[in-house]
Order: C-alpha cells, then structure tokens, then sequence
C-alpha cells in the first residue's frame, strides 16, 4: 500500500499536512472520488427518487436501488430488500429496537446487552425493555475486554427474546465473535442484533457467515457522508416487523384511519431518502474494495502495533483493554498518570494531534472499568508511521509540559 | 429577477437545456454554491462535531451551530436552541407525534388533523392516537380547497389536545391560516403543529408572527441537500418532551439502567449528526435570502397565473382547487378528460417535461375530492416562462396523441 498516494485521495488531509487525524472511530476522512459522486448525483440525476413517472426520477431510483445492491454484495445479505438505509447507525439500532421490541417483547421477558455497548445500542434497548415490562441483563467482559462464548451462555435464558452486541468495541477495539454469539442465540430462538458501526469500516464482515440476524452501521465513518446509514436485517423478521417512521412512500393505502404499508424495504424508509448520501455511500464502498480490506487491516493492524509499542515505553501511559496490538483494531483508548484526559487531548491538539478524550457514549463500561474518562487515538489506513510517531512523541513530552518532573 | 442568469447557479438546469422540470415540489434543485458548501465542509471542517477538543472538531461545531442560528432567523424562532436537525420533515413530524403525543394524550383525548395533510403529517399521529387510546378527527375542506377560522372551531374540544395541519397543501397548494388557527387552538389550550415542507421554501414564514408551537420542514425542497430537515419547536414544550431517537450526543449521564438527557436541543438529536448537510441548509437559507422571497413569491405567482390562464384554455385539463392562482403558489394539481395521469405523466415525459403523477402521499384528501389520482406540475421561481408555455403546449396535444379526436 502506497500510504502518500492515498492521501492524495483525501483533499482534507492533502490541505493540512501538519494535521494528525487520529479520530477516524468517530468519523472517517472522505476522499475526493466519494465527494465527487454526491456532487454527480445533484449536477445529474437529482430527482425525487421512487416517486416519479420520468427519467430524471427514474434515473434517480436506479443511483439508490443500485446503492442498496452495492451495500448488500459487500456485507453479504441475501438479498437487496435486507438494506434498509437509515441517517446512521443510531437510527437503525432504535428502527430494530423499537419494531422488533414492540413485535416480540412482552412482560417478564428479557433481553441481553453487552457491558461494552455504545449508548446508541443500550438506550434503545432500555426505552424497548420499559416498554415491554421486560428486563435488560448485561454480560460483563474481562478487563482486557473479552467476552467468552461461556460469559455469553451465561446471562442467556429461556426467557431472553434479544440479545444486542457491538461486533467491535468503540472504546477497546477488541472483536467479539458474533459468527458464535448467533449460533448461541439461535439454538435458544434469541435473534441476534449486532453493531457493525465500528467493525464494517475497518474488516470483512458478511451477515451471512456470521448468521447475525440484524447489523448496524454508519456510512460517515467508512468514508462515506453524513446522514447516511444501513441497518441489515433478515427477509424473515423485517417482514413481520411493523414500521418505524411513517409517512410518505413507505405505503400501499392510506384511509383516514388506518394504512397498509409498503413491502419490505420501502415500509421502513419513510419520508423522501437520502439518494444522494446513499449514491455515495456506494462510491466509498468500492473504493474501500479497489484497496481490499487485506490491505486495509494489515496497515490498520501494523499502525497499532507501532503505536502500542511505543506507548508502552512510555511508563505513565496505560492503555485500556487488551495487551494484543491485534485485539485493538486501530483503537488506542489509554490514560495519562496525573494527566486530566481532556487535557491530554488538548496539548496533543496544540502539537496538531487530532484525538478524542471523554467517555466515548460507553459510560456503563467506563465505570466497569473504574475510568470515568480517557483519550482515544483511532486509527484509518489513510495515518502513516511518522503521524503515530508524532503522537507517542508528544505524548511523551506531555507530563512535563503539565508540569511534572517527567 | 433575471431567470438567465439565475439558472446559471443551478448545474443540473444548466446542463439539461431541453428539460422541464416541474417537479421541484417533490424535490428542488440544488445551486452550486450549496454544493460547493457541502463539499467545503468535508474537505475544509470535517470531523465529528459536538464531542471534539481539537481545533476541527470545534470548527466542525461551530459550522453546525451556525447553521441552526441560520435557520432560527430565517423562520424567526426566539431561540437557536429551537432549531432540531432531522433528516427531513417526515422524521421532524415522527418526533413529535411520538414525543409530544406521549407527553400529552391520554385515552379519550382527541388529536385534530386537516383532510388535507401529507401522510407524514397523518400517519404519526393515527399512530400516537392509537397508542394513546386518542381519537383522531378531521377538519374537512371545500372543493377548492379551503379551510374557514369556523371550520376549525367547529371541530376543536374540550378533549382537542393537539392539532397537526399543513401549511400549504402539497395537493391543493392552497395556504391555511395557521396564525388564525394558532390564535384559536391556545384559547383552548391545545398545542398546533404546522408543517412547512411545502411553505417555508416558497414564502416567508416567521414562526414568531404566527405563533405557531412546532413547525417542520425538508432541506431537499428548499435547494439544500437531501438528508437535512429542521423541526421548530417552541422551548417551552421541548423542554417538558421525552426524547425520540436515543443513543450517542444526547445524553448527560447513562447507567446500566437509565439516563440523564442532554439539553435541549441536544436532547433530540441522537448519534452523529449530519453537520455537512445543515452547513449546505445554512448557504441555501443564504441563497433565497440572497434573491428574496418578494422576488421568489411573486416570480411563482406570474408562472403560475401564466400557466392558469393557458391550462383554462384546454376545455378537456381540469385544475384540482381553486380557481384562483393566487391560490396555487405554484402548485398545479390536475386530470386531463379520459387520460390516466400516469398517461399525463408519461406523454409528458416523452416532451422532456417532469411532472409527478399518484396520489401525491395524500390519499385521504383524494378520496374526498373523488379524484384517486392526478397529474401535478410545480413551479419553482427558476422555471421559465418558456417552460410553463412548452408544458401547456405538450397538454394541448395529449389526448390526440392517446387517440382521441382532439
């Protein structure tokens, strides 16, 4: 992988060689081919799509359904109608919580999350749970962030309808192995709910291998815009599921008092769609292949290893979770002896160092963890050797310039 | 006005001379310099707003929260807190139905609609009122189209908690007297929602003036980009509201079990935002304002009394609503004697001419009018007379080209 001429992909970061973007877990840079497709789609086929009887809208309807076959080769679904395209990740986890939730949830039933959960995959479950009168369970993860199949099977009873688990951890970058979690659920009839928001952008992940009942995941953080966003979900429960939002074109009839909707995927995209993000959204899909995740992760992979190892000199510098580089995936949650997160954030932003610091929308694994905060660097392909040395290198002048003796 | 010049900003026009598009009801075109502003945001500020302690991350911010003060002083709400970014009207409506309509409805309560809304601004509430064990009722209209004061009152109650109605009607393009409305509505202490998908691109709208509690809107039929919608609503209600969606950014505090929200309007807008496209929202707000909506009312108004005035010519095109243009705003609902309207459409799409065909998400007011179907063209202030001309003309021709003596 040639790193320099990747970054010539990247207007933003071509403008601001002294910038270190190390905070692509919360959203990627966009290179300039995905900018291009949502111009194209404006300058030449915008229209209300699914709506119109004419070219230019016909046009239209075919950038989006084509956006949606694009989504659905690259995490494996069976079939086109199993992408619903939603704003973001957060949405897509309320859709399947609140329609799923009000289909099968009754009183004294369960439903299991992870300690690891981002708020946007425990909130839901938590309103759908009230709701319902059921119970939310958690299944706790080791310090180093492992969740065994064991741990799971644990919490898992005769009463648990659902259970919800990030594939890949926003705050520890570790993986849980949704492939045998689903398995697990599926012997006891508990459909599986994963969240794809940080793993889909960063590693081959298709729903069909895994046997994941529903997967989330964000377009803006896979190179793609704002506003646009998937939930997968299998034919079988997304048929039965009732909708979400409603209102325009997600219909068959509408009397004053009642409706009957649409087919599946049309029923839960209610309002006019976001074509042009999806348009795009295809457009960082096939670059993201014209690299090959091969590539993807092995840079992604040998960039953690560097970082880690250099933190690791630094004694003050303590990294959360796994000891692994390969458990990390490019995300380097850590703490700083002495040093408030936020302020390590903010003097690596005086050295141009991009980072995140607070409690990452994970605060119950936070206080599992006993850290209310801590700074994350999170790694893309598109960072280079000399960006994560730049980093561990003003992490090590951090402590003196608050300061400290060293 | 000078419209030469004027579609010169819009590439798509531009680039497709023989088109008529008359569909910009459904969906506007874009100028460049809101697509500039989009692309300017991702190669220029992009990063995950709200959550940043780096410079980017601030200016990414700073982009977002501007454009809610853009849009507060474009419709005149008192606050910039206000302002709620959704993805389009639909979702904005879906909020508060659900929202609003769990705070407030109890069983036996009533919510009022107008015949004439768009499902987006029927269907949530059909659904807040089953779920609340409310009643939904109509307030009918005339034949063409019109609403009285006394129509109103005559269907508001003791048990009226909420009234949800359009402010022009996507259909009729007739405009409700929602200052009057809003007037009757608070002396019985009821709550009126307004939606504004097809008004607040089309006239000035001061939410202050009309006193109007919510008011929702899509950034797409206003030149801003698809995926970007606003919902006004006034801070005395937002405050008291439960949140919609949940996950990331609205919250203050999350434990195992429940959570502390976030400030309004954070409160409501869950996950990552989509900061790109309230940017290019702000720049098209700039654009309009830029031309003027004294200038963009009355340009609509002379296309569409020149389209009127040649339509009242074809004995056999029968215009839906009133019979006044002055009454249309650039709305032109219509059936042509013993053609379908997907004929109408289709015939013509054949002379380039885009217009929509179908019930237009209105079903309930086309069974009222008897009419399952129509034909509509909309007017938008960067059509050209040439172009209303071309549209009348192919009409003239239509029922001999299906085969009709004339």
């Amino acid at each position: 992988m040639n790193v320099k001429k990747i970054r010539e992909d990247f207007p933003l970061l071509l403008a601001n060689p002294d910038l270190t973007y190390l905070d692509s877990a919360a959203t990627s840079q966009k290179p300039a081919c995905v900018l291009r497709a949502e111009r194209e789609f404006y300058e030449c086929h915008n229209a209300n799509p699914l709506r119109g009887l004419y070219e230019l809208s016909e046009n239209a309807t075919k950038c989006y359904e084509d956006a949606r076959k694009t989504v659905q080769h690259f995490i494996g679904a069976a079939r086109p109608e199993e992408i619903i395209f939603t704003r973001n990740a957060t949405e897509s986890l309320n859709l399947v919580a609140y329609s799923l939730g009000s289909l099968l949830l009754k009183p004294g039933d369960e439903v299991v999350v992870s300690i690891m959960e981002h708020h946007s995959n425990l909130l839901p479950w938590q309103h759908a749970a009230k709701r319902a009168g059921a119970q939310l369970k958690f299944v706790e993860c080791s310090k180093d962030g492992k969740i065994t199949l064991e741990d799971v099977a644990a919490v898992l009873t005769e009463k648990t309808r659902i259970m919800a688990i990030t594939q890949m951890s926003n705050v520890l970058g570790c993986v849980n192995d949704i492939k045998g979690i689903a398995s697990l659920c599926h012997e006891k009839g508990i459909v599986l709910v994963a969240d794809g928001a940080q793993s889909v952008p960063h590693m081959p992940v298709n729903v069909s291998e895994l046997d994941v009942d529903f997967l989330s995941f964000s377009g803006h953080k896979m190179l793609a815009p704002m506003g646009i966003g998937a939930l997968y979900g299998k034919m079988e429960w997304l048929e039965k599921m009732p909708p979400f939002l409603t209102g325009g074109e997600m219909i068959e009839y509408v009397t004053r008092t009642s409706a009957t909707y649409a087919e599946v995927p049309h029923k839960f995209e209610a309002g006019t769609v976001n074509a042009a993000g999806a348009y795009a959204l295809g457009e960082a899909i096939r670059y993201i292949e014209g690299i090959g995740f091969e590539e993807i992760t092995k840079r992604e992979d040998e960039l953690t290893a560097l970082a880690m190892e250099e933190m690791k000199k630094n004694p003050y510098v303590h990294i959360i979770g796994s000891d692994r580089p390969e458990d990390h995936h490019g995300i380097l949650s850590f703490t700083v002896q002495d040093v408030h997160p936020h302020d390590v954030a903010a003097i690596l932003d005086s050295d141009k160092i991009a980072v995140r610091a607070g409690h990452h929308c994970a605060q119950p694994l936070l206080a599992y963890l006993k850290t209310p905060s801590t700074t994350r660097a999170s790694l893309a392909f598109y960072n280079t050797e000399e960006e994560v040395l730049r980093f561990t290198q003003s992490l090590k002048t951090l402590r003196r310039r608050m300061g400290y003796g060293e």
